[in-house]
């Protein structure tokens, strides 16, 4: 698979105390690479989750779910190749003895270990391979480095995706690393969003969970590749503690603030790194909507744009078709009144007032479109609504991948 | 553009008496075939309709809209190649202007006039044209068959589509006949919907709309290319009284039932005409959901399948990715519960009970999707609800016509 034209380069991370890693290689796949990572935590890590909103989650998704209301964690062990999802019973099975092998291995409770698998849908984990990779990656804990993490946990993406930042919480800089796996696929099936976010931070899990529950609300919840929604969609956030700070117990802490900004500016170069990787990416799109009667609205009205086909497909052929733009905004079913709105590519006025700008000329817009980083901004005229969501185009490239194979 | 591979032959259309038609070229765009098509209908004709949800419709729309509730017709005229959506004041008094030349030709008032455009959003209707157009047209009425409006209405539709049934109303075989058309594009821009529908029955304009509201619920509505939502989406039926029985005026009326079964078979019949020309169409899909806590549920259940990118592109490949099917339920955000879902390709049940069949054999399914009509059914184990809906598969020649193209 060809490397996005979109990619960004890996970069330099900082090591995480109170965090070490082991990947092993079990053949879940005919891959020689490793698939299986094993990660243990310092002891009393905070631990925050948000999971897919599919009805038909993974057991791993049930297991998170289960097990984040503890708020703590020592272990986290995450399968690629095979989602495990749709599995019934036996996928259940195995999901729970892989997590009982990680706590048996790292002599942790059961409850302090969080999985997830990404994959193929409906084949159900073999158990054995799934044991013995916590044992092989167990054996091999602290040699992994971030790169190799990024690596084992990815599927078909085509560039290792990851980001840094800190914070300054009671005069310690506290630091934050995360990697995430998205949609670059190869095989069908493999389309789960993955993000591990690690934080030497000393918090209290609750407000853990509160700030990324803002943070996911403005970054992986704001992006689409096909407005398709995996079984297995999962991002964990550890807290170490390893900091030494004063824990933060509530936003009004002195440094919370920081802390959740930071996390918030984390999550946004994830998610964008994700949709830079979107199946047959070749223009990351930023939709940004104002002028709506509240953020709700704003947002629901960007998201119709960002999975509009005939939208994605005008900006993958460089055309400033802002007609179909128009025809997004009017389907969403949000409030609009088709005389308020006026739409930008680029810096570039192109429709106000329910028509073409008078003496509109393209050629500034297409010089725009045929940039690798697209922005289209609608106004509605109507409120004080905003939003900012982030896509990609439609182009040959995500039919090539998810049609021209059979299973 | 090459003609769908799904594409049905014409049918023979019998004359609806009290409707003549006249059809003419006017170069809207650098056509020679004709592109406008004026329809003159008996005094007293019954008119009923139904448009887009889009919240930025175009002015052709709001006329319609604001003569629907007069429940009487004597014309129509359809413009082919520009819409006329999202043209300002220009827009609106170009549509208003072509229907008032139309009532001055016909003699008849100004509110008893509907109109219709189809064609590149954003450049208001060449006044001039329009009303050259329906000069032209009047001097040919009653010389263009259906055939010849089917064409006239069209623009990048690969077949003509039409369909035609019949209702024994009070001894008297009542006729309907339809045309459609849909969403075969090569340039962009043109992506609307229109449908006619013509008919002798003696009927009270509000029974009829009430007939039409019912029979597109279960067909217009019910399908879906690429979840877009045109500006200018219409259908329009019209039934003349020529066939003589006693007026119906409500569903109680003997007959009623037999002349709403046949609307709801005809709408059904145009609507998948026009899922048969979806742009890039290689395969026909019917999406069936049962068990499912009601109708409203199943048919967004239903849609999600349809809507799913990841399942389209599936189809399109042959591939029997029940996976993407448990995806689209998952997302689809309605009741359901992974271990009671059960999915069939065909007449082979793939999965039940949260995972595959044991002993699931590929090689009937992969036979069923080799074909040009590929059935998906879905029981959901919940409840008595169910809706059926139709699309095609998502193609390399969708993204052909709507990416490889510069405006």
């Amino acid at each position: 698979m060809q490397r996005s034209p979109l990619a960004l380069p890996f970069p330099d991370l900082p090591a995480i105390a109170g965090v070490r890693i082991g990947t092993a290689s079990v053949p879940y796949k005919p891959w020689t690479r490793d698939c299986v990572t094993l990660v243990e935590l310092a002891a009393d890590t905070a631990v925050a989750g948000v999971t897919t909103r599919s009805q038909c989650p993974s057991p791993e998704v049930e297991l998170c779910r289960a097990r984040l209301p503890g708020g703590r964690a020592r272990g986290l062990i995450v399968n690629a190749g095979n989602s495990n999802a749709f599995t019934g019973a036996a996928g259940r099975a195995a999901a729970h003895a892989q997590a009982a092998r990680v706590a048996e291995v790292l002599g942790c409770s059961a409850d302090a270990v969080f999985s997830a698998s990404t994959g193929v849908i409906g084949v159900p984990l073999p158990v054995d391979l799934a044991l013995a990779g916590v044992d092989k990656a167990h054996a091999r804990l602290g040699q992994a480095d971030w790169l190799a993490a990024t690596h084992a946990i990815g599927t078909t993406d085509t560039f290792p995706k990851a980001a840094t930042t800190s914070a300054i919480v009671g005069g310690v800089r506290v630091k934050l690393v995360g990697i995430v796996k998205g949609s670059g696929m190869i095989a069908p099936d493999m389309a789960t969003m993955l993000g591990f976010i690690f934080s030497d931070a000393v918090i209290a899990p609750a407000l853990w969970q509160q700030m990324l529950n803002a943070a996911v609300a403005g970054s992986f919840n704001c992006i689409t590749v096909d407005s398709d929604t995996s079984t297995s969609d999962t991002v964990l956030a550890f807290a170490t503690g390893a900091a030494g700070h004063a824990e933060l117990a509530s936003m009004d802490s002195p440094g919370a603030d920081a802390l959740a900004a930071a996390l918030a500016d984390l999550c946004r170069q994830l998610a964008i790194a994700v949709v830079r990787d979107g199946e047959g990416a070749q223009k990351l799109i930023t939709v940004t909507v104002t002028g709506a009667v509240d953020d709700g609205s704003a947002r629901r009205v960007a998201m119709s744009i960002a999975n509009s086909p005939l939208v994605k497909t005008a900006i993958a052929g460089g055309d400033a078709n802002w007609g179909r733009v128009v025809m997004a905004v009017g389907k969403a079913g949000e409030p609009a009144e088709r005389d308020s709105i006026a739409i930008r590519f680029g810096d570039t006025l192109v429709a106000s007032a329910g028509a073409v700008v008078p003496g509109y000329d393209e050629a500034p817009v297409a010089a725009h479109l045929a940039g690798p980083e697209v922005r289209i901004a609608v106004d509605l005229g109507l409120g004080p609504g905003r939003a900012q969501v982030w896509t990609c185009d439609l182009t040959h490239g995500y039919i090539s991948i998810n049609a021209d194979y059979r299973s």
